[in-house]
């Protein structure tokens, strides 16, 4: 079931980048939110390449086609498919890659594991597989805003380099999402250096989720941050998850970790708005690490499928870094957890609270 | 479903710290595998208290039975019950804790959520819920030992203060599980300094696992590392969990995080033995910060029920640090992630083969 | 995960008739629910052996044991664990049956599937397993006694001779649970005449639910029916499942079989209470076929491990008919099934009205 | 998740009969297996209308597209979508039963659940939902034919006509896949008898699986036939199930229903190749009754959305009896219950042979 992500809110995706086209199922959602191909296609053409410094010219439409769940304009409660074509599948010259492992992608494990691979573009451990999370994901986003639940990503660090501050709002409008309109330019800067060298970069985005109610998430395996976690290593080039302070946690003291609370809330968010696994009301914040992109064009050691050694450079039309384009993908993972385990925790709230 | 761990090998577990007793189930476990209570008992030796000066000497037998499953010393194929019970439930005065809530503590989610606590201990977010994980890990092991693969951890970083080598092998041995038997003394030295401020320490714990076969893991969501960071994740007072390089990754630049390939393997392993989602071959290794335990003996700012304004002070017999009493919990985890990944892997790749 | 029911309100059950003892976690019950071990061993005593002329006089005492999940006799809202011990356990002699399959038993296919067979008492198989069913049942009972939902289990059929009336609150207290005083001596008759041929008997149990809301079930696979069906089947010995009018229903016509809707709530109930799989508020009604018991007092033809052809013949303490002891475990099945699904339809419904 | 089928070896499907099409996603598909549009077209064939006297005249082309998971005419081992346009979606006036809740159909328990309803030919509850389900079961027919299990569908009675003889590879190319060709005038002659006075009729449908290993099915919830049963009732118009006898299992002696076990095998198939839930290497016998099809071309007595009394009369182009264009569902119903517990059992079976 590597494919449906959630338990009672799910997301199930199909897709290559370069097959018909890709899509998804999404199951749970309530009867009567309000739905439209617009409403998706905002969030789709946030995570569409060509939009910075760092990303390619390749023009994909993205168009998403609503097939199924809603009715005049609102969820009917049933399953909601959408399908994105792809559109920009001209026939190329594979045949550099086709026998080739190359480093850092998975055509090595593919192989091993499947005994066959789709070596046109990585095949469904490509990039363009999230197009389908951030359809789920604006779907997600419509039932958490009938709650007051809002979510923001934003990148905090690229190329080494973090930001100063943290505009959280501002990040939508500014290139890679940076939570910080002054460091913009030393990003460009680097970017152009890393590119002049055919390498690459990764960088750190974050995540906040406000207007959580307390009491999302559950108790020992699925608690709310380790759903987050799964959510976002689950993103291919994500190698580390933060939640609130994550590793510098390990190297505070108890008496400077733990948040105060007070009749007016908690004083501090170290936990960053997760205790015991369960949401505190706080704001969420978490945090994923973005390897550089391992597509770089450098002449690189490696085998082909004979276990012979190649050497392989791998040039064309490729981005420098994930950011910008992962950080909606990585939004919309956080939009598909929170609206998950708000329907799992509001099936038995009703008996609390009555 | 948030007491059950897993898709197809499967642990359920339940208990709290002062109800009668904990345990769990497994399923999913293959047929005829050795298995005696003795195995079991021998990983739950490993997390029990007092083992060292960052533990209370409060003493838990913590002695397993097996219940069901297992006949004539071998697995049946049918579930595996198993239960531990609590013999250290001597009746305490919790009027200090009952009506207020632990700053760090699931205290105030948990009464959010169920309008409901059981305040004696943590109820189920005890970190005593943990003993049947490992028992369950030591049921995934014997699994696991029959395909040669082999999980260990270790401790890499304490109150700050890393380890300079690592030796895995020669942590099971060592005070704190320590991967480097060096910097015990500074360990020591510092958790003496931070009990006498009635203080607590994090640290950093790396799990590392061997003979791993390439292929598991799956597309997309349940991809290995993914399933890794929720296994981590969702034990209490992980706040961070890295694969491979994890958040040093975001700061290399592509040729450098790249693991080039040759005849005789990977020359390097920033990946930590996934790519794509997918192991491949190489050690798995990955890593969680633990924040610092939130039971200290000083004064806290907090609440009670009534939201007024109350300073507690939790003194008493409370463990300085999570480590090393996490340590086989976080093995228990990995080991529990793999064995499902193997038999899920397994059940396709017959065609693969054939 | 064949030992887990359910999606939402979930029991897993373990335990082998002639191990240590059987038991189970329930998940997924809210929080509050008042609960004690007298609740359950209420339902438990319900079907203890020793009841009527077609059971044995074997004493099982069963005696339930609360383990997790109640606090201050309130459910807490985390995972309930509980264990029945096995006393009944003496020393007996196993030597003829060891290694040969009895027919209509699952000796055969077990020892196929795993290699491996507890061949004490048919292990995993034995009818002794249900004990589990009963207290997960008694514990969704609870949960949907707070929404006013009350389901009854009764024969309407034993040794080929049906019920010429029912009267399905006064099935509580007859023998075999039927639903007809009247027919009780015939089937005691019946069962005198077969038990002196050393032979066994099957019958028909009707199981029906009141004060359902209209909206449990989910469209196509988990329709309300569906998962009826899965529930009653799952239980050993039954070979056929009707909703409604059944298999009468196939030789109805339409203008005979639909249910005319007026005002005042439907005018019939052929439906079984289930339009589209979706219940409609009326009584949910189904009927499950339970098979004769294979253990006869005949000499039956079959083969031994080494495939050589052998007469075994089964005397000793055994039932005639599974009625009336699988009464209750049927009615458990179709509270644990109408629990799951009414918290399943809860988390969304509240969108609906809302 | 209602809208998935399976554990291992899934189908996740979406669409409604007015919507712009159907379409699903296999999971867990095996790597290798040969697939292409053509297999599962000639599925879909099967189930078209206007094959025979009982069906519409109604033209549904039915062409199935492949979006992902074949990768040179081989299943690549990931997500496999796959959607089928509805072509035949002309205006049409559905003032009559729009705010109406015609008898037999799901429209009042989808407004009650939902309150909201898609009018338009009964959204998600119409049976043209079914078309993913066989797309879905021809795939898995793909996996199954590579292990020699083989699933036939015939139908045994048809308004209150039942076959005489069973010739189940006939069927195949005869009328209502009649298991009898004998008895297709009889069932022809009293469909135009009920068809004039604007009724309709059900009847029953009989799937059996051969070349089906022994060790199929889990224990306890999991068994084969609690499976297959959820399967079949699941499917619209289904209202009951029997497995081997079914029914007639419980009028029946110990000794007459038991099977017994020769070193050639079983010399009866009562069971219906199923003891305590796991196949025994006999043929799975199965069947289910089909309710007459609700759509009755005479006056009803219903209500309609303001709870007033309202006559319907349902005229038009529809069916008489669900027979035939079940039967290719029920079929592939079976198909993927068997794929997805073969793969199941196949994850562990390597540990018991090895």
């Amino acid at each position: 079931m590597g494919d449906t992500f959630g338990r009672f809110f799910t997301l199930t995706t199909f897709g290559e980048s370069h097959g018909p086209g890709l899509g998804g199922v999404i199951q749970g959602c309530p009867a009567g939110i309000p739905l439209s191909e617009e409403i998706i296609q905002k969030e789709l053409d946030r995570r569409r390449p060509g939009q910075g410094i760092s990303s390619t010219s390749r023009k994909e439409k993205d168009r998403v086609k609503l097939l199924s769940g809603v009715f005049e304009g609102k969820t009917t409660g049933t399953a909601i498919g959408f399908y994105i074509a792809n559109e920009d599948q001209r026939s190329r010259d594979y045949s550099k890659i086709k026998d080739v492992f190359r480093p850092g992608h998975g055509d090595y494990t593919y192989t091993q594991k499947f005994g066959i691979r789709d070596y046109r573009g990585g095949g469904r451990s490509s990039g363009r597989e999230t197009v389908s999370r951030v359809a789920g994901g604006a779907i997600a986003q419509e039932v958490l805003r009938t709650r007051g639940i809002h979510v923001f990503a934003y990148t905090v660090e690229l190329g080494g380099i973090p930001v100063e501050t943290k505009d959280v709002r501002a990040a939508e409008g500014l290139p890679f999402f940076s939570a910080d309109k002054n460091v913009v330019s030393k990003w460009e800067q680097r970017i152009r250096e890393v590119r002049a060298e055919g390498d690459t970069l990764g960088g750190i985005v974050e995540i906040m989720a406000t207007g959580v109610p307390a009491g999302l998430g559950e108790p020992v395996f699925d608690k709310l941050d380790a759903r987050l976690a799964y959510a976002l290593m689950g993103v291919g080039a994500v190698k580390g998850v933060e939640i609130g302070r994550g590793f510098d946690a390990a190297r505070l003291l108890g008496s400077e970790n733990n948040d105060p609370i007070t009749p007016d809330g908690f004083k501090s968010n170290n936990s960053g708005g997760v205790l015991a696994g369960i949401s505190s009301g706080q704001p969420i914040i978490c945090r994923a690490a973005v390897k550089p992109i391992p597509s770089i064009a450098r002449p690189q050691q490696t085998i082909n499928k004979d276990n012979q050694p190649v050497e392989i450079n791998i040039g064309g039309r490729h981005d420098i870094c994930a950011i910008p384009r992962i950080v909606p993908v990585l939004k919309a993972m956080v939009l598909l957890t929170l609206a998950d385990m708000l329907l799992l925790h509001e099936a038995r709230s009703s008996w609390v609270s009555g």
